[in-house]
């Protein structure tokens, strides 16, 4: 049997760049060998986006469109939607009784989370409590891998914690070890260089973005500030046309003789755009082409979210039944 | 259509003569005035005794054998347990969102009982939440009323706060108000005069008590310590078997006498205890036999639980799906 992995997005805008290298791009090699669960987390999203439901059921479309688009293979990855799935909310209604408060005010993931937002007077038991409804995701489905960046560890730690705490407590090993599978690229600035691409902080390249906006974004992107003439050596670290180049570029060698070069002084910011232009249409034009293809029927992707829900579903249902069962609830 | 009654009980052990003058004894009288839905909050029970799943499963059968021998009549009053419908926990998922974790940290009663489970430090999330949780039973049914000890208010305020902040951000009227329903008995005192009668503290005379238990145990009742001998004069307040009389014993006028003599003196405590053990012998015996008739099919009462779930069950999935509905959730 294929290792299990459980990945997916909150659908609260369209993917972008970031997404692709940091996620997306490792889905499509993933799903040849592993059998991978794409959460369309809407649920979750509602923790943090209560007072906007429309905005959520939107996007589940256009993230679903992005995952088929980049090369997500239904037949080898389900694609489903989390509120299609009541068991999961069921499994998240017992483990939150594994999971102490103070643990929960502990997580790092959450509290920096909770500063960003300004949660901090009115923080919604949901948004605190999103952990334990994740951690209900991962186990549903008995997942052997989580793809995560960086920040998002204490989601693992909290995860196998409640694992552990129901093994221990119902004193049976149901709920396995899930491993994070990390080595993915990290995080890709926004075009500005602020520390993450993001639709909502406008300094993002969408994965559906025509030529047009890609080179308008481009042309705006931040590079050395101080490389004002092109005879000026320039910096290449945190320029982010050179970012993008690191992570997008799939001539390596020529992108270290370019760095050498805009050190030294004599290459303009305009090569490298036109360059970086270049690199990111090669990527994104076949997403766009395969997007749009899908976009002309947007009720038989909404179909295949269907379906794939459903067959989700039997295995989260499976899974809790098993669960209640073991922990002699619902039995009676 | 008749006015909605939710109420019910965490299935922690068999019910006792608290619970039948608390509130058994008018959900007899309701049902026929009423649509009486019965809660057997087996998976609210779970929040507190998460460790001892066996216990609550065991109790379930135990409660439903006390609702049916106090006169509870399944074609009147739907018997359900809580455990069996899960969209009891999708509805807890979304209300979750509506509160601060500030809000249910203030909750008068949680934080009472916060402290008499020693939960201060490891406070279990699942505990904390449980109010929103009692929402969801209660807002699921479109409840008109909740009967309720003075104690208990906080929950039907918190309840209705949570009805109302789902109405107007999702602008729909679609809760309605929910009223306690007051006017009960208050608190039967444990038969050691403690303020609260429950069978963990060994102070509880049982529905299902035999003859010669209920002898035993009035005969060890709290009375008037400094009454030594029959002609001293007693006390009455805080008299136990007085306040037992006051509550069972039908002929108040005789009472009104009784506590007349033994306030004179002359009046000794074996004649009340004999008294108050024919009372409530009289009033345990029907319930007793009736109970025992029923135990003699467990089968049989487990069916009626499900047949009463799988309706219940219905109603709370009505109300889920139009609340997702109006939400725009699950309904892309």
């Amino acid at each position: 049997m294929k290792p299990i992995i459980l990945t997916g997005d909150r659908p609260t805008g369209p993917l972008h760049l970031g997404h692709y290298i940091g996620s997306l791009k490792n889905r499509v090699i993933l799903q040849e060998t592993h059998k991978q669960y794409l959460i369309i987390a809407d649920a979750q999203a509602m923790t943090d986006n209560f007072k906007d439901p429309q905005m959520i059921r939107e996007n589940i479309l256009e993230v679903a469109l992005d995952y088929l688009a980049v090369g997500i293979d239904p037949t080898l990855s389900t694609i489903f939607v989390q509120s299609m799935i009541p068991e999961l909310f069921e499994a998240t209604f017992y483990f939150l009784n594994l999971v102490t408060v103070a643990r929960l005010e502990r997580n790092p993931t959450v509290k920096s989370e909770i500063a960003q937002k300004n949660f901090e007077k009115n923080l919604p038991a949901g948004f605190l409590t999103y952990p334990v409804s994740q951690a209900a995701d991962i186990l549903c489905f008995h997942a052997d891998l989580v793809p995560v960046g960086d920040d998002q560890n204490p989601m693992i730690e909290q995860t196998n914690e409640i694992a552990q705490r129901f093994n221990h407590l119902y004193q049976k090993e149901f709920f396995k070890k899930v491993k994070a599978l990390g080595g993915h690229y990290g995080r890709l600035p926004g075009i500005d260089g602020k520390a993450k691409m993001s639709k909502s902080l406008g300094n993002s390249i969408q994965l559906s973005e025509p030529y047009e906006q890609i080179k308008k974004k481009v042309q705006k992107m931040y590079t050395d500030p101080h490389h004002l003439h092109i005879d000026d050596p320039g910096q290449v670290e945190g320029n982010v046309v050179f970012t993008f180049l690191d992570a997008f570029d799939p001539d390596a060698e020529e992108i270290l003789r370019l760095k050498e070069h805009y050190r030294r002084g004599g290459l303009g910011d305009g090569v490298l755009k036109q360059r970086l232009t270049q690199v990111l249409e090669e990527v994104i034009a076949p997403i766009r082409a395969r997007r749009s293809e899908f976009a002309k029927d947007k009720g038989e992707v909404l179909r295949l979210c269907r379906k794939g829900s459903e067959e989700a579903r039997q295995v989260v249902a499976t899974t809790v039944t098993e669960m209640k069962s073991i922990m002699g609830v619902g039995t009676f």
